[in-house]
């Protein structure tokens, strides 16, 4: 038994000896000390002793293990490890081991072949078991979950810019509120054709017949002072959705600003699909993201990211979550997650 | 102008002259009444009136459509006209129009090439509008989703047979409760490379190294009494998880009771993913189910049935939904669904 002997003081693991050059110089573990001591944080410690490189007074890794008081502990030792395993160095997020320790993550992640001693971070790494909730504001570079099976699936997140150069529309226009639709039975040629409002009524047609619009795009056209009707389509859409009817309107109206057109996303279980340059309904172009809409302070559990993460990435489109309220001319906050691969 | 002219009473439209041939025996609209007359439920009249193929009193489609006062109307005259643009005949699930009309159901689609006249269904199909919620066990058959921007979307619901042929394992064994997972130290063989639970805590290894076990496994291992701990495993899953881990707990019992092998899953954001004939953990077989638990009176919006079904039909397998309460030996409602293209 030639391996370094650490003790356990104030939560970390202290080892001397030769454990500077051995355990931080050559592979990245720890924070060093005076001399050449180093403190090792639990992770690194059960990781070292997990491998047999380190003894710990008379503990092996199941009593090692079990004696860390945090019950999160274990999720981030096997995030540790599963990375460790993939050829990354990684560092706790913690005062000592990373200038100015990012808050809401628990470790800094450096390039492949670099390690704490020059900082060259790939991202900070946020790490949660699957039964916690996320606030999605507090998501930044790179989320990962330990699912109840013990499996480790990445997240990448990011705040994308939303733009597009669609056409808009506005030609005076009138529709009737039908239920929860409303149906142009006149419609300009451009309504649908061109801006690629609403959808014609007989699925035969080239748009010149009757278009039936959503509520959301009556809402906004009406708003925009373009469309007129028989009766309120914000009260109609608040009676049968609710505030989520204004969310989404904010979010439906942001979009179109941006010259970016929303169609329903229903299809996929999201809120929209969006095309980013609709030339006209013969080039729509690829849509390139899925929309769900929220309120502001929602928490998702890891579980339902996953889900809206995983079709999106299956039909070739990147999931945004569009954080809003009231349409009140508020910008929503735009929340792009997708998978990330170490 | 040689439409017949058809006129409205009791909430039909009723048509004489030659309606009985023209209509019914070659078209399939409508249900015979005295001699040459016919009557016509709301979306077959409508149908025809926006075809120009009837004429009823001095209305136009527009204003016809919009003097019907039920609210549903409109939805089901587009999943009416929808079929009939695909070349099926349906009728009206109403007393006269089928024989023993279903009660959940709002239409009866007929075989292509049949219709009404030798009641040869192909399905009986529920339709709703996407705002509406529907309770899981009410499902039967089809069912036809109107989106918010009058997209059709058909779905197949039927009552799977749950049944496997996979390994059990009764070795007695001991684990550690750590946080919301358990890990047996020195497990049988067996354990995991034959009957699949669990997961080696160092993916490198073959099953003979430590192995975690999610709460569910070790749950219900321990209540078969195979497996003993240092802590009520029940209890530490009704802390992490509240009602939610009887109710999986529940349905991953009657999995593994048919020699059905349940793993998590979470990448799918589904309770699990299901293997029905496990030889070994190097052979698996296809998981052909994802799963979601829910609790029995459960109610789904449309959009949250279609985000499971896409996913779970991008991945080729087949969507669950495991109706369960507690884990007191019920069998939980199996109801899968699946896409339908009509």
């Amino acid at each position: 038994m030639n391996e370094p002997q650490g003790r356990i003081e104030n939560g970390v693991v202290r080892v001397g000896g030769d454990a500077r050059q051995r355990y931080y110089d050559s592979r990245g573990y720890g924070r060093p000390l005076d001399g050449n001591e180093i403190a090792l944080a639990p992770v690194e410690a059960a990781h070292l002793l997990y491998r047999g490189d380190l003894r710990i007074e008379d503990m092996d890794f199941p009593s090692f293990v079990q004696g860390v008081e945090d019950p999160s502990f274990f999720v981030r030792y096997l995030v540790y490890a599963d990375l460790r395993e993939r050829g990354f160095y990684l560092s706790p997020a913690r005062e000592g081991w990373v200038p100015d320790p990012p808050a809401e993550a628990q470790f800094v992640v450096y390039e492949r072949g670099s390690g704490p001693w020059d900082d060259d971070r790939l991202y900070d790494l946020r790490v949660a078991g699957e039964r916690e909730s996320l606030s999605l504001t507090t998501l930044h570079g790179a989320l990962a979950v330990v699912d109840e099976e013990s499996e480790v699936t990445y997240f990448e997140v990011d705040r994308p810019e939303i733009e597009g150069s669609s056409a808009g529309f506005s030609k005076p226009t009138e529709a009737d509120l039908l239920a929860d639709r409303a149906i142009v039975w006149n419609p300009p040629h451009e309504l649908f054709s061109a801006a690629f409002y609403g959808q014609p009524l007989s699925g035969r047609e080239d748009g010149d017949g009757p278009i039936q619009l959503s509520l959301l795009e009556a809402a906004y056209l009406a708003d925009r002072g373009v469309l007129s009707t028989d009766g309120s389509i914000l009260e109609r859409g608040r009676e049968v959705e609710g505030d989520r009817f204004e969310r989404r309107l904010a979010v439906y109206a942001a979009f179109r600003e941006r010259g970016v057109v929303p169609k329903t996303g229903f299809k996929f279980g999201a809120d929209f699909r969006v095309y980013a340059d609709v030339e006209s309904i013969d080039d729509l172009g690829h849509s390139e993201y899925l929309v769900r809409v929220l309120p502001p302070d929602c928490a998702r559990s890891p579980r339902e990211i996953a889900l809206d993460v995983r079709l999106a990435h299956g039909v070739r489109k990147r999931m945004v979550f569009a954080l809003a309220s009231a349409n009140d001319g508020t910008e929503p906050t735009w929340i792009s997650v997708g998978r990330l691969t170490p």
